[in-house]
């Protein structure tokens, strides 16, 4: 059933329709390898998928997969990545809103290869893989162009609300089309007054008595909000009932179709949610980013009455983990982008000596400084490839176990990760953008060179699907202080397990072991301290959050990456590394411990300064 | 003789053309009062202007310019500010080169007021003020717009170049000019092959025979390169004589107009250097950056042939020290609309309970998470402005000394604090305008709030006159390996001589002391270890080069905050802080010194990493 599809995705759209031209493509080649280190090497898919009862999921299916993946990555989707930032969406007088120049024969290839529905069951037309498998390639996909990935994300996280909370009618009639691809999804939460702070939503859903409701209000920052390449779009849609409480939990969810859908099964030509407005943003231009009008808007009410916010949330638990691979996204491509410059141009001697005396000066890349930013970048990319593939690997096992006690321990530990990846992947990945732009000197500040597009793209990574400092809330709050379960110490056991079995190692893994295990202590002490702080400043716990976000991130980090040490010096030990594959994971492990790990003590620090900021007085804070 | 301006700068350029309308205004409101903090209660600038032989500079003359640079700043330049990115900079068919709507009333009334030559000689038709008096009325007109600023910044460099070299009948006809603002200057290095690396400089010039030389070569990345706000332009360039050794000692300069001075005065209506492209940025997009054909152009040498680089050094200081600014300024603006937003824009209730009960829950200048990104611009931008006004007094004293061992002496001093100032306040610049978009949440990446503006524009200040990693290696290699005075003993003796003496106090100066005391020791250890491992292994002082910039900037911003810190205790303590603020100092210094300064730590620890980065095989970091 997958084979079908295999020879179907590798359509050179862009190169077809000769879009791109005038300006430089960025340079990708998805690192098949890394990822295959990973599924075999270092976290045992295969067997994983085995026990799942998904044997078919094996290293011959996923090669080809990959292989599919990165043809339409580099062939169709790369080449409009910076061609769609030239030219943007546009809302034309007649509310049509456009995508850039491609987007909709790339999306046809898309859909066509199946992609959207990769891991969304084949009982509504899905291809049934593990939700692992499908969040792996999506990097690859997502990596070539990220504004274009936006709109099957949003499909994707509409599809698991209905999922979970659709009607057996709604399913029927929506989920199918975004499974297939017809149709895209949104996710309809923010307005005006209101982004974060939820229970402001005024959007108002009148019941019409025949189980319809008509929507009346305004929606704000709605990505893949209105565009051209589905003749339909599924909007799920907070909103009050009336004489609802005016808190969160007076809020329900809504289906709003932006065309209706009529009983025969065509669509109503008349728009039932309007498109009032695009956003003129700093990046991420290929997605369309609507200001959208509810005016007396049919809609269908999702689950239950009052219980949107929890509804909702299964939408943005999805969303916030697919967020965070935008960090891992974007680090690769600055990474690679950055990589590749540094060999080409050349810049003065390196201090020890010359390295190519056929040139007149050595390649950016013998300089110290600038081997720090583009490790950087690949320290972000790969560590962070790995710890969402071992967060993939544990919604496998919550997707499919039919033990609550497991479920319930799983929903807890992934709750857990969730603001991390996706507090500190993006932060890691604008970082990373950043830095690995300053590789390029005056030449990545040009627009023809793309690496300012990687930075202006990241950018949005920190802010959208809650920003930075509301994932720290979240995590020090609901994760930490009033968790139900200890997932701190079962973290922290984890690690420590894992530190302690190679603690006493000679060579770099011992030392990395130990370095971590005392990182390990020392994190748990910090949480301690937060958490007695806690009890008689509160405060001092909004003050400590986002410092203690990336302390946890940078702990996870090292995990990772010492894993992959692990794992790489079994085969540079077995003398099975012939290109320096593995011995180059060694390097890298050393240098998130000796360039990286560090800034943890900052963190340490400064998380313990409590909470005097919010005493100093802010009305003086600007006098002129 | 000043005075006759006064009246002259205010004009509503912006206003009157009626441009921006379309777009939100960045707030900003001249920080006037702290600028006289330092001035009169940290820096005694006026007692200095007095030993300078100006008593004339008095507080009175100071605070009037203080009111015109405001005025002119907020009137006239800061409306220009968000339509000049929309707007750009725009190379016709017929080769002139258009800046933004209302940048050339602008600069008539910029030029009217005499800001222009503010700083330099009567002699040229200057003010002949002071350099710190320029320097700190710069940075209000540069915060209002840095793109239209950097048109005047360049003539000043292109002029201190001449008042260095230029032979009597070149400043005669070009630096008066430059002064008047007549004119504009550049500053031609750049190469599509170096940027850098000005060893591979390749544009010749060629000897005409009657004293004048022809050059023939393609210049990139040239700021005010070409422009229609004035009738000529006056490029100081790098170019090859015939037979030059090959490196940077076959450099020499020469000066090339690019209209020619016809023996009458009047302008050969001919273009002497030709505009053939603008580049498209990610931001200063109201600053037109050229590329140059100079075909054949006519050229005069300044100074002697060959010592090109030496004088162009001249011009790369000033140029270095100017780009610093662009670090505080961005902070300033950022900080200002990050802190103008926080106090509008509602979002939840505050941890530690309802702060704003008649409205539905409370501003974001609340959540001390908000705070930390607010203030860790405030701690830049105020910190950042105190160390250039200490750079700019000892530039004055620089200036007017007879003494060849003083200026010797201050020649040193100041080209240790030269790439710290450029390197970390662009760093530090670029970061606060990343964290106080972060303020604004989604709002912070929409074009029309300003905020996006602001940080793309800061990204070029780490890029420009040198990258962060150069001016690493310069302080590095220059300032500390092999500099023939020993800088760091003074700095650490000024730092320590200031933190001893209020070692012992009770209270948080006593405490600040302490911290700083022991980071100097600290710190002065850091550099010993890279010298000694100078000894063995040269890659390693490649490695440690930025964390040791780094480290150093954080120790002189702390030394700055502990300067204002106690010049501000002692208005607290004498009850002359009616409003909060001096308070609001001693709240800022905690800040600085609590959530800032540990930063450090993460550097004194990486520096220490050693080279072995160097040693990793890049050809396996990308093996897909």
């Amino acid at each position: 059933m997958l084979r079908r599809h295999l020879s179907l995705a590798t359509v050179g759209v862009a190169t077809a329709l000769g879009v791109a031209a005038s300006r430089r493509c960025l340079h990708y080649a998805p690192r098949v390898r890394d990822v295959q280190f990973l599924m075999e090497d270092v976290f045992n898919m295969y067997p994983h998928y085995e026990k799942l009862g998904r044997a078919d999921v094996n290293k011959e299916l996923f090669d080809a997969l990959l292989e599919e993946a990165s043809k339409l990555a580099t062939h169709t989707l790369l080449p409009l990545y910076t061609s769609s930032d030239d030219e943007g969406c546009h809302l034309l007088k007649d509310g049509t809103v456009t995508t850039p120049k491609g987007f909709k024969e790339a999306y046809e290839a898309y859909k066509s290869g199946g992609w959207v529905g990769i891991s969304l069951p084949e009982e509504y037309g899905g291809q049934g893989l593990p939700g692992s498998v499908g969040f792996t390639l999506r990097e690859l996909l997502a990596t070539a162009n990220w504004p274009f990935a936006m709109y099957s994300g949003l499909s994707m996280g509409a599809a698991n609300t209905l999922l979970a909370w659709g009607s057996e009618e709604q399913n029927k009639t929506y989920l199918t089309k975004l499974v297939s691809g017809e149709w895209t999804g949104t996710m309809c939460l923010t307005e005006p007054q209101c982004g974060t702070d939820l229970a402001q939503v005024k959007t108002k859903a009148e019941p019409c008595g025949d189980g319809t409701y008509k929507l009346r209000g305004t929606k704000i920052f709605i990505s893949a909000g209105d565009h051209d390449m589905t003749e339909n779009i599924v909007h799920v849609v907070l909103a009050r009932l009336p004489d609802s409480v005016p808190t969160t939990k007076g809020i329900s969810l809504f289906l709003v179709p932006r065309n209706l859908v009529k009983p025969d099964g065509s669509l109503d030509k008349k728009k039932n949610v309007q498109c009032v407005g695009l956003e003129s943003k700093m990046g991420i231009k290929g997605s369309a980013t609507a200001q959208l009008s509810f005016e007396d808007s049919v809609g269908y009410l999702i689950g239950k009455p009052n219980e949107g916010m929890k509804e909702m949330f299964t939408f943005m638990n999805t969303a916030r983990v697919g967020t965070s691979l935008q960090g891992v996204c974007h680090a690769e491509l600055a990474f690679q982008n950055a990589l590749k410059y540094a060999r080409e141009r050349g810049s003065q001697r390196s201090l020890s000596g010359v390295k190519c005396p056929d040139r007149p000066n050595d390649p950016l890349v013998w300089h110290p400084n600038v081997r720090q930013n583009i490790l950087f970048a690949k320290a972000i990319a790969e560590g962070g490839r790995a710890f969402l593939m071992d967060v993939d690997r544990l919604l496998d096992i919550q997707e499919v176990t039919k033990d609550a006690a497991t479920r319930n321990a799983l929903e807890h530990e992934i709750g857990f990760y969730t603001p991390i990846a996706k507090g500190c992947l993006t932060e890691w990945g604008l970082e990373a953008s950043s830095r690995c732009l300053q590789v390029w000197g005056g030449h990545g500040y040009i627009k023809g060179n793309g690496m300012e597009q990687i930075l202006r793209d990241a950018r949005i990574a920190t802010l959208y699907e809650g920003t930075t400092g509301i994932q720290s809330l979240d995590f020090i709050g609901r994760k930490v202080l009033r968790s139900k379960t200890d997932e701190v110490s079962r973290v922290g056991g984890k690690v420590n397990a894992l530190a302690r079995s190679h603690f006493f190692l000679r060579g770099p893994i011992g030392k990395f072991s130990r370095r971590l295990w005392t990182f390990q202590k020392q994190w748990r002490l910090a949480i301690t301290r937060v958490k007695m702080g806690a009890l008689s400043d509160i405060d001092s716990v909004g003050a400590a959050s986002e410092d203690m976000l990336m302390c946890t991130g940078y702990l996870l980090l090292g995990y990772y990456w010492l894993r992959m040490a692990i794992a790489a010096q079994k085969k540079v030990a077995a003398g099975q590394d012939p290109d320096g594959f593995y011995q180059c994971k060694l390097d890298l492990c050393a240098f998130f411990f000796q360039n990286i790990l560090p800034r943890a003590d900052t963190h340490f620090q400064v998380l313990q300064a409590g909470s005097d900021i919010v005493k100093s007085n802010e009305a003086a804070w600007d006098l002129a």
